[in-house]
């Protein structure tokens, strides 16, 4: 594969995106580590010059007036790492932590961190051998991500675990497999490790993929379902939309005709409702509104995976050294609550598609689309369990990021608990992707009912994807199985890879 | 008074703010007159042709599929507002009223809405006469507006109440006092006057405009509180801002470098500590994020103010009319609630900032600046007071878009509750008034205390904004009635006021 | 009026609403006052050996540490009164404040708290003579109620307004009427003003009250909304919750048995549906979790007022002084919590009654219950309005309690904010008063759209007591006039009132 | 181990705990098994004589209204179980399972339910036989448990997966092993295993006995960590306490009075602090908090194990049947929603004990606690850690049980989410065993830095079982081991196994 080379400027969500799922590999652009260099160089003449500088020569939180001589250097760096890494299970997944080392190796290029060149190839080495550190989920509170990010540090000194050509192992041994010896610390390096919101924005650099995905398929099977309803699209239609000028609307409502092209919902019926309830009329809106919330995440992610967080910071240009607050990650945490608060929004209206799709009145089909043949009670009773995952929907939407101490005595004043946010949002994705399966379930037993109809071009593939799996329920089986496949299908992503080609 | 002309297309929320807040009145393009006139035809041909139309020849809700007869349309406009007239106190400001009635009549002069020439001529007249009819802030779901602003449309008629020249009475009295005889509906004027979010969008305008106005005082008297604390603003550099590259924190940033202009903190001090509490060192990140968001509502709403939300609407190109999912606000809402949640971040840190400032431990001064005398306990208790205000706010950030039922025959299965989300957001504004009013209390104080500094240009004029209100606390007074100065002087705008010719 | 006798020990709920309600006057047992003076001896006495006394001896939060000599103590009275009354508008009501200060001299007269024998008068006389200090309703923390309450002391001082025979007035002026010279502070008296979780408790017992009658009404409107639907009673029956067991469930059942007493509910229908809906079926199930946490609420709070507050405290038995935490009442903040949660579902479930009852489906009537002479188009929009009510009653069962910093130089690290808690209940009782007042409407129509049917013996009263104010709604007339004056039957307890002699 | 005789009525708490956690063999009472029959026997009889039963005669849900021939009545009850068995990973923990198991085995045996002899026989083979059906924890709306029950119903017919001695296996295997044969349905059995809110329930109970424990250890480092403050203990006496006369406050009291026994808390000190921050002086108000709401949720929770949640029921005085809402169980949801929140209290009060204990202003110890050797940063970062749990905790208490859909063809209009709820407060308990272990670490700590004190009986056991496994941290090591074994002593409650035999 193709390496994506970093220079600490131009990192794309993109190549974020293959580089954590695809594992492709990556190289530093030359001038950059010329860079990192001179950044070091100049911390070093200040540091010999007296200046105090926070977590080199002097100590980190409240031990910031505390002298560090440079023979303790290593010892120093040591003692850092492990009084802070710090968490609690369950731990990243290995895209995720891909990402955080993609993201902190690139903002290194800045050359406004101090990293040692023995630490940025560290993080080179780490991503191109697939060695990926384990980090735990929770402990940090966002402002760094100093606890867990820590964990990298550990591993790069040969300590704790990693994930390793599939497996769980002591980072000690998967180094010893690739010939790669334990990271001696130099400089201010555990400092440097650990200053980084890169565990915020990593989970999020996959929290916008991912949602990516289930917005597309979103949109899919809801179309689908309006095939299954016979509704009336005409609220879709460019013109329209155009007029009002949103752009996620317009995006989705655009996105919605493509997958409807060719379907008999565009073909006058005399029977067809004038308008149908706002959950289907206005889908697109809701996809419309998430995709509005993830342009908003997008737009600050991407500044901050090409910026340090670093404090203290060195100006490239200048060569000075300053104080900072630019591990202040709070509008990135604040528009992913947005977001969350978005998908919510997405979660309700699946749920109210459902229950219209189950009422006669508005179908003109059976009762909960039970099978004509009285085989089996239809999806009754996914009912209860869609409206169970959507009470814990409405419960992950709570916002996280006010929530924190004055700690550190008293000076860490100010938290954004980026990483308990992005979980947040990370586990409403995949609750979603439950209700999109049973969504389909839905739209597909409706289509079935609804006797031989013209389908859209995509949505007949999404219609034939769903029913390689699972066959039209009109016979006695555990509806329990279908819910699983359905999710596995949306959770495999093989819905948009069967339409990517059409 | 220049009046601002309202064509559909360009409306500013400048330009809002000035018939909201300045009674700057309105006029209509004539070439915007002309498609009102066209559209109207249109219609009116459609229905003729015997086209179904939602609100004109059908009724509305769940009695969309009832017809209605050419020579009942004046008696079913009046059933229409008289049985969607709700809501609950208290009512919306003169400013909020006002800012709805000019963005709904800008967005009927996009010619979409089939509004008769009278009905934008009421529009017109009740904004350039000031009269201001009492909408009641509770009620709506934001899905549009429709049970709040059918009040305007009660006031048109003569009924219900409006303020006028400074009095509440009878929309009749002051009509009749202007000369204007009660509205007689025509076409589908009804259904017009409530297809609309204006309540929303123009409490939002509003929100907008105190937001900034609170955002710009909150800069000043932290830039003052900074010199109280004699604090080390390396970290507000433009250079290590830019480096980092998030724009509200840039913007907020340079600001408090204006702000403190020729301030003794750019003096070299061998006291001051390396690095201070983040809610210091950081503040200007924190308005910097509630800016971001600001941008994001600000994005939404420039939109929404010059598009229209009705449903059915006429395409002004092509003349034709289609259902449409227009009204659906839920973008800007969720931008409302980060907006929200990112005040709650400026709430915890003035708190904290305060809480700092009575620390000696933090500021070398006296415990609660309590004055050297031993007259007065300082400024203690106002811990309780502002810790309280604090989890009113924490309350004030929670989502609520998302919290609807399927209602009007289970069509109605969306909605954005945008004015009560507004609503919100409003309150915790206010409240933050009182955050800051007491924060420049800890700030003069504790400049006074420290002795003769040399004041940055503009924290020099806060400083003595304040202090023509309220003297130093160093004899017995009650407390309470400093804070309550210094929440007017915010209120009021008087801090920027001053600045304004700096 | 016969006065209620306090002594400290047995004071009931029932008292406080007289005494806050009904104006009764209040006397003091002789061997209460007994108990006051020897427990000020006592401090005395203690002081005078040299014992640090938090508040008397020593000051108060942070200055805990400083003396305070004999001949400053009404100086430093003034000193605290002046530096701890704070707080933020809206003010208590003056039921809501009598309550405080009946509270607050009862748990004065167990002899723990050190209070003056004029301070104990001062009380008195306020209470008999209808003077009610104004009391902002937000600023405290709930640990204790101190910047608010502080209010009172003012007041006693002759300083701040009260309200005295229904106007506003200065304190100064109604004492002066009323022959009150305004008070000299002795001892630690302000301290013991302060120190008192009143506001809190005194919210709270007017909490009580006001739900209890709200469950009422709600119950009967109910029962009278189910005669409209022709519903199914069986599952209310005596044995059928009997067997289930929980203490409200029984309660409300049984209410709801005898409010339906000779109803047609009764009698057989062939046309009735198996079960209803389960917001119809088990209505009363919801006032009895109301009801049972309400008795949580009533437990803690009974115990509560006859207890003190004080910090420090002396111990009747054996006069010494001790430290305390005997101002914390997380345990009664956290029942209002739940308490709030509990008039939540209270909320969804008229919410979900009222929509049953506009659906022909369930009702077999007509579609919004409009009149079937076409002339209005019933209650449909109304729909929007209690679903907008219900939105902002989901925001306001968020708790809040938890939310506090650590403030008053870290030592007060704990707060129940218990009268935020108490407000926002209060909201949910009132907000909750405009849903029974809509579900009235919509009983009665029902009702009389089903035709002459019998009613209830209370349910007959209740029918009645509605359509005096509000005829069948068979004509056209605003519908927000219908929806105040229902609101208004509920405000005002007439629909209780006129079944109480049944 | 003796069997626990169950007969509907007298299952406690405790028993239940016996059969959950150790596994306690059941047994049903004689008299018990003759009211099944006779309960059975009536349904059958009304069933001939042509009612209409609900789940029998009839179908479920929207079905209701639909007949059942006698001979479909194993193929219903197939097609009941398959559509009905529904739910979300992860799994239900073998003690909640058969907790569940035992509650609706026990209200079986009322004799309300109509349950076969077989079904019941079903119950106490799995109980007894140690075959654990595999319940999804996540998919009920907890009105009652209808889809997760389901598997248990599953699991009597041999299909899914259950645990059985230790591991996961299919249904049947397990079944076959033990010689019992997969169940064939009858009567209305799969409706009696699904009526049932056991899984609400049976978690519900899991949580009393793991809150109370957690308290218990709570205490026993709260004291052991004021010890490690020095600080004063006057707050807790008996006397004091008594005075205020709350329940939780006093029971928590008495509990550290005993663990601290014979500490030098109790002797003289003159450098003791006057009064300590709320967190250390009130520290056992808060579990009195907890412990109250605790009490209210084992008072609803012990009556709903021995009363039937079913619908419809026998009475067995009569043997008449009646519909009912006795699955309502929304007063016991309610309060387990009190009961998180009051946990959020507990997190809070370490959270701020801990960051006291950091502080050398108040603990005349070093900062952070770190050695005085030099060799280690002692448990700052941990404040980072700490700080992140409890903004989880924060999140975790927003309640849920108002949230919820009108389903199954609008007529499951109201739910209490039970399940959701209890799994809520249960995260909250294991979170808040972090906190406590690292409470232990900061307690042991600084008792280890003041040097040799008398610790008390209790506290004195609490510190040596800390420092078997954790040495005091005066040399350089991964803090992160110090908080996974101080999570695990804590989890293990080897903590309280030490000290019960003092």
């Amino acid at each position: 594969m193709e390496p994506i080379v970093l220079n600490g400027h131009d990192l794309t969500l993109d190549d974020l995106d293959r580089i954590a799922y695809d594992g492709a590999p990556v190289e530093i652009a030359a001038e950059a580590m010329e860079r990192v260099r001179k950044g070091r160089r100049t911390m070093e003449k200040l540091a010999h010059e007296g200046k105090a500088i926070y977590g080199f020569n002097r100590g980190v939180g409240w031990n910031k007036d505390q002298s560090v001589l440079e023979n303790q250097i290593e010892q120093e760096n040591r003692r850092v790492i492990y009084s802070h890494a710090l968490g609690y299970g369950p731990y990243n997944s290995v895209e995720e932590v891909r990402a955080m080392m993609a993201i902190r190796l690139n903002n290194l290029l800045i050359g406004a961190s101090c990293a040692s060149d023995d630490l940025v190839e560290m993080y080179r080495l780490f991503l191109n051998r697939g060695i990926t550190p384990r980090v735990p989920r929770r402990g940090s509170v966002g402002e760094a991500d100093i606890t867990t990010v820590t964990h990298i540090g550990m591993a790069f000194a040969g300590e704790n675990d990693v994930t390793y050509q599939g497996t769980v192992m002591s980072a000690g041994e998967a180094m010893a497999r690739e010939g790669i010896p334990p990271y001696r610390w130099q400089l201010k390096d555990a400092h440097t490790v650990m200053l980084s919101n890169s565990q915020g924005e990593g989970t999020a650099a996959v929290l916008v993929r991912e949602t990516e995905n289930l917005l597309a398929m979103s949109d899919l099977i809801y179309c689908l379902d309006y095939e299954g309803l016979n509704g009336n699209v005409e609220a879709m239609r460019e013109d329209v939309n155009a007029l009002r000028g949103l752009p996620g609307q317009q995006q989705c409502a655009a996105r919605c005709r493509r997958y409807l092209e060719g379907s008999y919902l565009y073909a006058p019926d005399a029977h067809r409702a004038l308008q149908d309830s706002l959950s289907f009329r206005g889908g697109f809106t809701i996809t419309g509104t998430v995709t509005d919330a993830l342009d908003v995440v997008k737009k600050f992610l991407a500044v901050q995976i090409n910026s340090p967080s670093d404090n203290p910071c060195i100006i490239p240009e200048t060569q000075e050294l300053y104080v900072t607050s630019n591990f202040e990650t709070t509008s990135l945490a604040v528009a992913v609550e947005m977001l969350a608060i978005a998908l919510g929004h997405l979660s309700r209206t699946i749920n109210y598609r459902m229950i219209k799709m189950a009422d006669p009145n508005f179908t003109g089909l059976t009762r909960f689309l039970a099978p004509r043949n009285g085989e089996s009670y239809g999806y009754s009773q996914m009912q209860d369990a869609f409206s169970a995952l959507d009470a814990e929907n409405r419960f992950l939407i709570t916002p996280s990021s006010v929530d924190f101490f004055a700690i550190e005595g008293y000076i860490e004043d100010h938290a954004s608990n980026l990483p308990l946010v992005v979980s947040k949002a990370l586990k409403l994705v995949d609750n979603i992707r439950y209700l999109v399966g049973m969504e389909a379930l839905y739209a597909a037993q409706a289509v079935d009912l609804r006797g031989p109809v013209k389908l859209g071009k995509y949505t007949q593939t999404a219609y034939d994807t769903i029913r390689r799996e699972i066959p039209m329920l009109d016979h006695l089986r555990p509806i329990q199985d279908d819910v699983q496949k359905a999710y596995k299908i949306v959770r495999s992503g093989v819905l948009l890879k069967n339409i990517e080609n059409l």
